[in-house]
């Protein structure tokens, strides 16, 4: 397992010392809600540390194995989700999934998603981003047999109340198959799929 | 225009009274979320007056000419949402407008509702109940041209805070014509759609 | 129908990008809720696009024949409110609506609004942008027989919880003929007011 | 000034007691909230109690002078709002006031409310009690020119949430005129409007 | 009656163009919530114009008659409570009424609020600000018999959630005589106040 | 310590099971928001069980022995606060304290409660059970210098939002003696008083 | 995949027509959240269906074969959350797994939690029901290294405001491997576990 | 007892001045969440006085006895939360206390708390800090037999809503020694476990 920091808090020297200490263990590294200057700081005590601006992650990656058995699908609707999406997709990956992103997506122009269908059955987990009213997890959920982690983003504005409408939409999906993670939380959603997709 | 009397929070001998005064006027009366005790108040003075106990209406249907120019299409997911969606049909109907309806086509399953896209189109207004998450206006939303009048309803336990959930849903939705009614407001989505059909 | 972006949460080179796109489809193009900077990055790639700063509004007009039927009417209370007025207004003038203005009617002053009774009737659809209360809907509402579109703005302090107060109001409205659409969204009001005035 | 007892969450016998213990001061007593178990009750003990089902208030009245130095206008939008409104009519009363009432002047009716606007400027202070949007303070308060006590009624449903549109709705406010009680406190703004017409 | 413009949500000019236009009528001019880069946009166009920072109010007092029958008192809790209250005072003074202000009052020290008890006996009507638990009106109410407007303020943190915890606190106020305005709205208070006050 | 059964959410069969089983091991049985059916079928099982209607405790005092060092001090605003109060009173005798509470002090009262003063002032810790706005722990926490436990009661209607008022006013307090337990939770009152009363 | 009809707000005819009618599909069919009088009309339309009280289902189980390919461990902190972590047994059971239950190890007695921690990491899957504050799921994803889905229940008064503090709190879990669904949704908990449990 | 300043709202030089005053009494002073720029107008007219970055305090120390009993033990979760665990400790050092802090033992890892059970129950009062789900309280109120002062931290992001989930989780707590303070609230916490540790 990756160690893990989440940057959001911190200051550039807390999350250096931080990032520098789990590096020495020898494994993969990832710091979650990083800034550039947080990254600066750590370029300088780790090498081989890369900054993934899109995610806003900081990554050190030294095993690259794929431990996942099968494909973590990452689905989202709109451009302003996509960074919650990528902090999903960089966790999985640094995890040891083989990810598939599946962006722009939403439920107003469903045959998007719909001509999407038979690659998204093929995945073993899938994890679907969505602001506003965070209406694609439901829809997700019933095209698939499979766990759907579901990540409300605080995209939107007025009642959206940065992310609580899609947090309530996706908590009261009429899809079985839908368990959600706290607004903005990619890293929570690539974590749990990843779990769920390593078990033998 | 039909008269309308809200009957929640009146007495069966106010609304009785109302009534009666309402359809001494001549045109079609409608008494919403209506009591039986309330309707039996009401057909002791009012001859003609029926009670559609599905939605909870009392109705006085005199003048049946159909005054809309199109369809008013009534959309829901579930079993437990139809109360709402009859209210929206029976205002319709008493306001002079062909009604269609279309039941339990919930996003979960989205080939219910992808399977009714045809007929949808042909409607030259769309009513979309739905509690829970409330993803289904969206979706209706993206399929059809015409204006979408979305109705969240109380339906669903948890966090679905007596259709808050969906009410915030529908106020986010991607979708750009969709626009909302309060939730359970079966009656107010009837009346717009019918006055939108009306238009010459 | 025009093509639309919603320019929050995008960086002006994403705008600049997906504007450029879709001014190749030919038709009209529109950014809502865009910067200086997005404009600054959209006029470079396009010729023509010119910027509405009280609207925040990016726009490509080609095509300005009007399709509605009739005038589409907006409706405000105080200054505050303007801005998002007028993203009704450009989004229904891109539409191909004739539109006509009525500011500065709030309903403490009633006499101004009722000064303007005679001239709201004759719009074939209204949109009410309001703030603080929310309580305009309701009175022109009662004023027009025809659909009304309200759209509560985030004017306010304290506990108007950023439109929260206004939109609460509005949903509650006791005019029949008011639906809602999310706060600050005079687009949407002003894409569903052009999709009920096209209406054949 | 009159003494008295809020009923709610007391029981019968504590009512009594306190009521009868009140009594014996020789002045008004006023159990406002009060059920009819609790008015049996107290008729064992006090002679010339008299019960008010409309306002659910229990009233001793032995002093009738008119303290008041002019009218407390009673302003109610919708039938159901009466109790609230009645509650604040008897309080007035009892504490020596002339009380006139204005019912069923709701907003998305201006005309009702206009045709009482000569009657309702000889007030030396105005309540208005409303459910729903809450909108009919402001209206109110931009016909008068004395201070405007508000009543937000838990009249209404869905997003009404028992008042809260409502109370949220005055207090935004945006006529200058209007302070807020509590939801339903039909006695509080009698107290108040009481105290501000007996200034000298 | 003097005019009041309220400042927040305008540019300088706007607020300059109406306080220009507002002060031609010859009376009274109060710009509320106003900046100063505001002032110096109203100072260019009105001889004589103030601006009082503390209550980050512009003023024009041309008219000083006391048109109020007796005295308004001003009271608050804490030291940063106090821009409130003066907003409250001024308002009060330039519709011509004689203020007193009871400053760092608060009811953990209640020995200081009693020491002035006498002096708060002899308004004619009270205003109370405060933040924080909001308990100060009630503790006040308790202490006169005539009205008191409360004004929450939005000085707090954490479960203030600035101001609704003041706000609900004073709506559930135990004493009959408190009336509530809008979070930190000292404008308000003055004003219903002075309408008190002026009550012949 | 005693044992201690919270006996609300429990069938009586449940809560008779427990509290017999707790009873076995020879200490103090304690049940809280327990109802009289809950009590018949304790009392069959366990011997000497009593039910103490006001506070709703099903009680098993067998050690008398007062363990606190100085006196626990229970204060409450109204008539209706009393059964928050004594479960907190029933929870600190059981536990071994000598208890002195005072009733109906309120806040707009003050003088109630100032009689009060020097009684308060002798108490080793005080708790403060206050509904509506939540007042009294405040003005309490300023007349004593020792810690103040304050439990925000349901009590009140409207924007009390069942207790929500009172424990956002009590979280807000200026007194710095002053913490907070949940809504209606006389029981951790008394329990946590008791910690400190017993300290040695 | 067995049938499955949410109970909650359907009539015991309708629910019995879809049972019946799932029934001859030839599978396992389940009703959550149902009545005795629910399963009162579906046993005569039935044979075989069973009530379980605890977890208030309607069980048709025909297929008893292990899909599952390890255990689902469900975990419950009190005796109120039984009820929902009973759900969640009956419908992983009716899914085919293999469920071991570990009742009554609240956080507050951590030692009865950790001395279930070997059998508890022989899980592939976890859920962890718990009302109140909701923190069994952080110890419990601490403890374990598989995916851990998290029910809030509705266990509380006051400040639980129904589940709110409970799925906050388990939304907010620092235990990366917790995800969430509705209150009190037992069914979709045991529904995504088993999912998990039988990927290959 | 120290005089104690709240930095937050107020100007340097209203800090310095109040400071300065409080100083000339002879005992300790604290200023809490105070700014550089307040230390820098404090220190130009107080000698001796001090700033803590860490919790953001100015520290004037002039009398070090330790008036506490035992140790007050402050624990906390995560590196963000220090600093109001930090408030919490100056504030009791400043009155007299020894202070034994453990950091870094979230709940999410038990067993690092576990480690220091032995010293915490050596602890006469403990103050516990967490953000996001809040259930540290919970487990610590488990493992010791004296009061807990729980500070909910606004630490976390969505669902956290600034504090909002610790809290409500803090207030449900299962553990029944545990109480609470305003988010963030160091200060608080630590002035009512000095009363505490400081009880004869």
């Amino acid at each position: 397992m990756p160690e893990v920091i989440l940057g959001e808090g911190k200051t550039p020297s807390q999350v250096a010392a931080i990032f520098s200490r789990l590096a020495k263990q020898g494994g993969n590294v990832l710091a979650t809600r990083a800034s550039e200057k947080q990254f600066d700081a750590v370029k300088k005590k780790v090498r081989g540390a890369q900054y993934r601006d899109l995610s806003r992650a900081i990554v050190l990656q030294r095993d690259s194995t794929k431990y996942g058995k099968g494909i973590v699908a990452v689905v989202s609707a709109g451009t302003s989700d996509i960074p919650v999406a990528e902090e999903a997709v960089i966790t999985a990956e640094i995890m040891g999934n083989e990810v598939q992103h599946f962006y722009d997506v939403g439920v107003a122009g469903i045959h998007r998603l719909l001509a999407n269908r038979e690659a998204l059955t093929k995945a073993r987990v899938v994890i679907v981003c969505a602001g506003m009213e965070g209406a694609l997890p439901s829809v997700v959920g019933g095209l698939v047999g499979v766990p759907v982690i579901a990540v409300p983003t605080s995209i939107g504005y007025g009642a959206s109340f940065k992310g609580m409408a899609a947090l309530l939409g996706m908590l009261n999906s009429c899809a079985s198959n839908v368990s959600v993670v706290n607004i903005d939380n990619g890293f929570g959603a690539g974590y749990v799929a990843s779990l769920i997709n390593r078990l033998p």
